[in-house]
């Protein structure tokens, strides 16, 4: 069976809603990212804040809307402030979302991210190789970068959805979203947003935020991963190159409107 | 009493000290802001550094002409570095700037902020919520956005400043900058301001490279108040949204002359 | 003898090489400067990846095709990762870059740049205090810019390439480079490169990735210095500030071609 588009309606849903609820974000993410993550997040109205003590981390994953937990330069420090972090967002009912860097290239992470999948994240989002070692498959890349296609990757994003009852976003140059049953697709995004390091990151970060609004996880993730495709395309309808593309896509998701994504 | 508008002769003349002297600026400040805050103090003449290691901070510190501590992404060995700089900066004469990022909300950071108090800032730097918290009213805010108003918190701005004898500068909507007994009041920035990570943590840093300039402190730290402020209105003029106004900023740093602030 | 400039062929022979192998370089850099790091090296058809815990960069660095140490914000966990690296690199027969920032001025990177010295790097790229202060000569710098000339430092980057093995950079408004014996300069910069944090740093990784590639190390890592060199002048040429150069060096460097460099 192949996936659905997703629908603009719900997109457009998930921006305004985005947009009213502002939701503040905590964001235990890698040191390369941190920048454009906030960014991003600011520029579609959500809130960001990055808190690293592991006592403090606790504490603030209980206030926030939502966590991300990026393991792109898991460090030992590191891991204990985002078990310290997931532990209070459990507690606090607060979601919480992995983005699995560089899983199944690299063993500390990937026991680590092993561990994490038996916290019940609300959702996963990685390229195709990273859902690919997530579930336990062979990973064919070295980096952070994908050698492997989305669609491909479905089964094993699927199996990961039910085993741990997470919507898992697979994205690429087409993203897959599936909570393991019901399955969308977003064909949007543009090969220039590859040589731009963090947009990957920054669309978890939007998934985090996506995980606590109201209405169907499914299609609230699925609605982050279109916002900035659709963003990405945007931009590089006029970028001159990756520095241009970097600036513009923050304006391009400010201006952002439900008539851009329907 | 309301406060008065800082005159632009004031901000014009520590424009060209700035430029002239291009202070050294030891930054201790958060991972997500480092890169703005050192593009834009060498936007504006003068030079960064970022020195981690306690023994380095320390003797980095005796040689920098002023220190920024900022807490927004504090944690153990990070603090440890921030009392090593602070104690050789003391003894060598250096003046130094607290950012209290999110104090209020977060216990680990508020209890280190006040401790830091007592260590002689020249100059603290915060929103409404935070500057309230610091001087121990309830904070409104939850993340490091203040939903305080800057003219709401000059009284315990003008107490802070005489308890601690540091100048306090309260940024928002509207600044307003205190020693406890005169003010100063800047009002010219502009909103897409908060739509970018790290202005309030780069004025701070542009705040500690003014502490370092001769004449009165309080005219400095309110000249950077109004050079960060009226950089941003100017670009505010022309930016499609938050990237091009980020990047746009640094261009009119840049670019700032005498003209420009008066 | 004077020093001769880089004929354009070689630079255009190092660029279409790099697109080529697009050679993935685990970057070990400080913290202000990682983005602007990975985001010039995806620019360039590269790929950068940032890998911390001491267990995982060696993993790492025995994938990678280059390796970069920059210890701008060294600190003992990220020395402790650094040496691992150096150790899983060498064992590979991985090439591994030095960028020796702020050496001279501060005690604790002094002792630790020059115990990597003794490691083998292929290549060590800092300004001319910077390799002054290595080769063992009283620095005149006080921070991270260099006070001193490129061509006033080529014996001392003479001797310390014999002394360590390495192709030896000394960049700033003229840059030299050199292994000992032949020595290419490379005279295309432009003013506004110091006025943005990062492109010295950025240019380390370059050149790292260029020590990956076949042919003559010395004219490789000239052909880097070229690149990045004539990146900034295209750039500058139009650019209205800092923060436009930075944004602009990266579309200039996306789209620089082998005439653009000959």
């Amino acid at each position: 069976m192949q996936p659905s588009e997703l629908p603009g309606a719900i997109a457009a849903q998930t921006l305004l809603q985005l947009r009213q609820q502002a939701p503040l974000v905590h964001c235990l993410t890698n040191d390369v990212v941190q920048t454009i993550t906030a960014n991003m997040l600011l520029a579609l109205g959500a809130s960001p804040a990055m808190v690293l003590e592991p006592e403090e981390a606790a504490q603030f994953s209980a206030i926030a809307d939502a966590l991300l937990i990026n393991i792109g330069t898991l460090c030992q420090q590191r891991a204990e402030a985002m078990l310290a972090a997931i532990a209070a967002a459990r507690t606090a009912d607060t979601p919480w979302v992995l983005d699995p860097v560089g899983v199944g290239a690299l063993d500390y992470r990937s026991h680590f991210a092993r561990r994490l999948l038996t916290l019940q994240p609300a959702a996963v989002r990685g390229n195709a190789s990273e859902i690919l070692a997530l579930a336990g498959i062979v990973p064919a890349g070295r980096g952070v970068d994908s050698g492997d296609d989305s669609l491909q990757a479905l089964p094993a994003a699927r199996a990961l959805a039910k085993d741990c009852g997470a919507v898992v976003a697979v994205t690429g140059a087409v993203d897959v979203i599936t909570d393991g049953i019901r399955v969308w697709q977003v064909d949007d995004g543009h090969p220039l947003m590859t040589r731009v390091t963090g947009t990957g990151c920054a669309l978890s970060a939007v998934v985090a935020a996506c995980t606590a609004l109201p209405g169907e996880r499914l299609d609230n993730v699925a609605g982050a991963c279109r916002l900035m495709a659709r963003a990405g395309r945007l931009t590089a309808a006029w970028a001159a190159g990756p520095g241009s593309f970097s600036s513009g896509m923050l304006d391009e998701l400010y201006r952002l409107c439900a008539e851009d994504v329907q």
